[in-house]
């Protein structure tokens, strides 16, 4: 019997066509910032100009530049230098590669970040993880020792790789890759990399000579225990004064923000010490080794170096591309941190561009992969950088240091570099983090520790692949079992809510209201379908006298934005097995995207545009009015 | 300034502990169906009972069967048996095995499954599809022709491993892995499986005695017309004569549903008459080849012949557990269809295990993979089939017929046999399906299509891994970019819907409301605070006058069913930039999962209860109440 129905209904328009929704889908997809909607409506040149404007950014705030914040910039930019320096240099020996790599690395990319880059807050730089991580991958292909010119080339190659990666996924708009590194997996991946690049530290921290080319805590461990005779214990006496130096540094900022710059230049002034020490008195004698020859000059061309082999292509392209991530999390993620604090905002795919032109023209310069350090970018933020141009100024102070004071830096002991990274480390160990996802969110704990534990005691690669699949798993169980509630109406208000939730909700007899949240498709399909069949089933067990079963199942599909022909397909059949059962069936508010759906595959037309409800309260007293209809006929009767 | 709100609240009780979600999750996500919902409260001996009950149904059923019953099941027995000797045949020659082995698979396994099995009408054996995955999986690795014992073995070995995985599957209750197999891959899947089939049977069609061991389109058709020198027109006529006969019975049966034993009984009609024209007529000089010895006698054990040898072993895991999951889907969905008919229920896991039991005796009995085929069922359930005792009877028919008549079998004629296969084949292409699938969603069509000819130009694996692939990617695609609308309100009622779906839906100045329909999390998080600036941006360029800023953001949550730690941080990140724009943030209905996790950690403290609200109703007055405010302090002073 159909109910005639006042108030508003349903916009049953008809269907929207397949080219409107593919275009905005499309849009959505890969450009849900809109990035040209400001001047969509301005004139050909100006539009030229601007969409220049948004591809280089520095026609953007060039411009604008003025010298009083260059003197900002100049003085962060010499802040950056001086940590740039140990870290280029520490960073370079964790890769296994000559330490002037690293110094080189802070020169051609800052340029190219500057012009390319959106960041004011930025600070480029090579990282601790990506060093370890390239190193672990290339060092499988290579023996670094055999073969340091091969493992150098293969180590240009992959920042190669990297740097078409990201300017690919950049202008691809494939940023949403880099969100499937969920915060956790970041977390656990960070730590679990700061404990093992600390364990590797006591390499350098006790002298030794012989060591593992592993990274893994049970490796390393074994081989710091099986090398006891080489323990020096005069270089641990050294590092460990550098170290407790460094930490108290930090310490120290960590106590009085203001007082930054102690710990941003603290690396440089351990470095400077190290050096006039080592100069001075016979360390190497004790066992404390040195950095050794630093070439003067600016970085030598490494294009022709480029190894396409077809043997190490797989090994090149494989590390190019997870260090790519790795790096391109790490560096979007620090990049958008400190625009929030600015209330800037950071296009995650141009900076991938900008990282990718930096990390290409990178490869041909001699550099190796360089992203956004925490460290340095802090620093930089700190010492109150107004522009870009601070990463241009270090440039200019790492092309004098290149050019004059390389040589200088031949005395560092080792033992000071791995104070300096072990103290980084320290810093990144994030106890509370763990603790805090631990209390709010099991899962998320899960994939941090897979993270954590996978870096720790198998390889970087596989916790990261671990941890990032244990994500992706539970993306999917939130698709495959979506949470279905039993809808009660709230006292005194004419609103529907999860009865669990709101206990003093009360149901309407004779009629079962549900709610799904989430898209219907073939992965949850079955489970809507077996869901829905138990509620009713649970619904009937409750009520004991048989005036009380249910003769109206009403679906909310409110909180379903899409839906596939496995999801229609389903509605059809639920909607079968109720008319069997002589339940009748109706769906409420469905939205525009599922409506649409539903009258192309001629569901609506099948339960009938009667049963299609704007709001449950409607439905409800639909169903109502028929109901009592009914049971006034049976009286009659 | 704090809004005094009268009627119904938020209810923010204490987060339920972990121990009860985790329990409530779990079970939804393995016991969706709550299969021992029915028998909670009984006493103990009772109980066991019937947990006997739901694992062996033999147990459920036997007891009520009784002799008026019996006589259907009888008849749909020997129904189904006239069936599946033909099918058998034709199948195990489509696996490239001796044709005994196919009726040697209609004996074991009906027999377990009519003890195992929950389907009253799925009638077990052998089908095309798996047979001929089976036959290109296992070809690769050993060529039948010059090791055909190993060959077979392998066969055995690869049923066994899929008995295994079923069962697992069944008992972990991971009947979820086979949701994953969409409507959509799996028409696709068929059709692509019919059309390389029907080619195939070319051979047979031609008499050619040389062919290809690849199944794709352009070998098939190179390997035809290569071989057009072997072409035999008698064959062919033959061939074409019985195929029309086959498809003339469907065409009555597609008209006149009660003929519907004509077409059942016609493939036994065909291999008799073929049997008896072979017997009679020199048809071997004229090419037309026959099946040749096929021995009296019942199934042989194959225990011992099962080979576990390292060089085979991921060839037959692998094998095993593809075809594995493509019987599982093809049997669960058929055995789903028919119950719906006869509104009943299928327990998928209840049914994989069954389906695992049935493969893995098989496979000791010299039978290879059997499942639930269509053309089968559909014949045992018009025959009026009314227990799973119609598959016992089959069994004893066909060891009646293993004992007696199988020499008889000796004189089918291949060609007969091709006829079978072509026309059960032509009628599983349904170009109807795919056309609508067209109509009502591309991306449908295209996962079709890319399982379509992924099968027919490929191989079936490479088919089903893309379809498979592409159907997850829009899976993570729908989680990765939910819809997000602005919402306003509908005219003459409290309702806000999306204001695209509903044009006379109009907003309220200064208050932008948005609805998120997806769990927040990790994958898309980012895209949920682009997508909310990106519409106060919008907002705040259509409005002209000052006035009409932005003052008031309400994120409607009710379609949000599930948070983790990135989206609780992305919460307060875009609560961060809200307030830094002075512009002030509210969350409408979160649900109770919602809800608990931001409790836990702390987001509802720092927004403030007040900011919580349970309708958009309610919050857009408490925002308008509070611009009021705003403006008239405004004008006071």
């Amino acid at each position: 019997m159909a109910v005639t129905r006042s108030g508003p209904r349903v916009n049953f328009a008809a269907p929207r066509g397949f080219a409107k929704t593919f275009k905005s889908k499309f849009k959505e997809t890969l450009f849900p910032d809109d990035p040209f909607g400001g001047f969509r409506n301005e004139k050909p040149a100006r539009k030229s100009f601007k969409t220049l404007q948004y591809f280089v950014p520095v026609f953007e705030w060039f411009p604008k530049y003025n010298f009083s914040k260059f003197k900002f910039d100049l003085l962060a930019g010499i802040t950056i230098t001086s940590l740039a320096i140990p870290q280029g240099i520490s960073y370079a020996k964790l890769a296994n590669l000559p330490p002037i790599i690293g110094l080189y690395s802070s020169f051609i990319p800052p340029i190219i970040y500057a012009v390319f880059g959106s960041s004011k807050h930025l600070a480029v730089g090579t990282v601790a993880a990506c060093s370890l991580l390239l190193a672990e991958s290339i060092g499988e292909k290579v023996n670094v020792k055999e073969n340091p010119d091969l493992y150098l080339h293969l180590i240009f190659t992959a920042t190669f790789f990297t740097g078409i990666f990201e300017t690919g996924l950049g202008f691809l708009r494939l940023g949403i890759l880099v969100d499937f590194l969920s915060h956790s997996t970041i977390t656990g991946f960070m730590t679990g990399t700061a404990v093992i690049i600390c364990l590797q530290q006591m390499k350098g921290m006790l002298g030794l000579k012989h060591f593992t080319s592993k990274t893994d805590v049970v490796h390393v461990l074994k081989a710091i225990l099986h090398n006891r005779k080489e323990w020096k214990w005069e270089c641990f006496l050294v590092g460990m004064a550098f170290l407790i130096f460094l930490q108290f540094t930090r310490f120290l900022r960590n106590r009085k923000p203001k007082l930054f710059w102690v710990s941003a230049v603290a690396p440089m002034v351990s470095v400077a010490v190290g050096c006039i020490f080592a100069f001075f008195a016979p360390v190497e004698k004790h066992g404390i080794q040195i950095v050794g020859e630093l070439k003067r000059g600016i970085n030598p061309l490494s294009l022709k170096h480029l190894n396409f082999d077809p043997e190490y292509l797989p090994a090149t392209i494989k590390a190019g591309v997870v260090t790519g991530l790795v790096a391109m999390a790490e560096g979007i993620a620090i990049a958008r941190s400190f625009a929030i604090m600015k209330n800037e905002q950071i296009d995650g795919n141009k900076e991938m561009v900008a990282f990718g032109f930096m990390n290409i023209l990178g490869s041909f310069t001699s550099c190796y992969l360089t992203t956004g350090p925490f460290s340095k970018t802090a620093v930089n933020f700190n010492s109150g950088c107004k522009s870009q141009m601070s990463n241009f100024v270090m440039a200019i102070c790492m092309m004098l240091v290149l050019l004059f004071l390389a040589p200088i830096f031949k005395y560092t002991p080792l033992v000071v570099l791995s104070a300096i990274i072990m103290s980084a480390m320290i810093g990144l160990i994030n106890y509370n983090e763990i603790i805090h996802l631990f209390k709010v969110d099991k899962f998320d704990f899960c994939i941090c520790m897979a993270a954590c534990l996978g870096v720790s005691f198998l390889t970087m690669e596989t916790g990261l692949i671990l941890s990032v699949g244990l994500a992706i798993l539970r993306g999917l169980l939130y698709v495959a079992r979506p949470a279905t509630c039993k809808l009660g109406k709230i006292p005194n208000s004419e609103l529907y809510r999860d009865m669990e939730q709101y206990p003093d909700a009360t149901g309407v007899s004779g009629i079962l209201a549900l709610q799904i949240g989430s898209p219907i498709y073939f992965a949850n399909s079955n489970y809507i379908r077996e869901r829905t069949l138990r509620w009713i089933r649970d619904e009937e067990s409750l009520s004991n006298s048989k005036s009380n079963t249910v003769e109206h199942v009403l679906l909310d599909l409110s909180g379903a934005t899409a839906i596939d022909m496995t999801g229609i397909e389903t509605l059809m059949e639920i909607r079968r097995i109720l008319t069997a059962r002589d339940i009748k069936f109706g769906i409420v508010n469905p939205r525009i995207e599922v409506l649409d759906k539903l009258t192309l595959a001629h569901f609506v037309d099948i339960i009938g545009k009667d049963s299609v409800y704007l709001s449950i309260d409607e439905a409800v007293e639909a169903c109502q009015f028929s109901l009592e209809t009914a049971k006034q006929d049976d009286d009659a009767s």
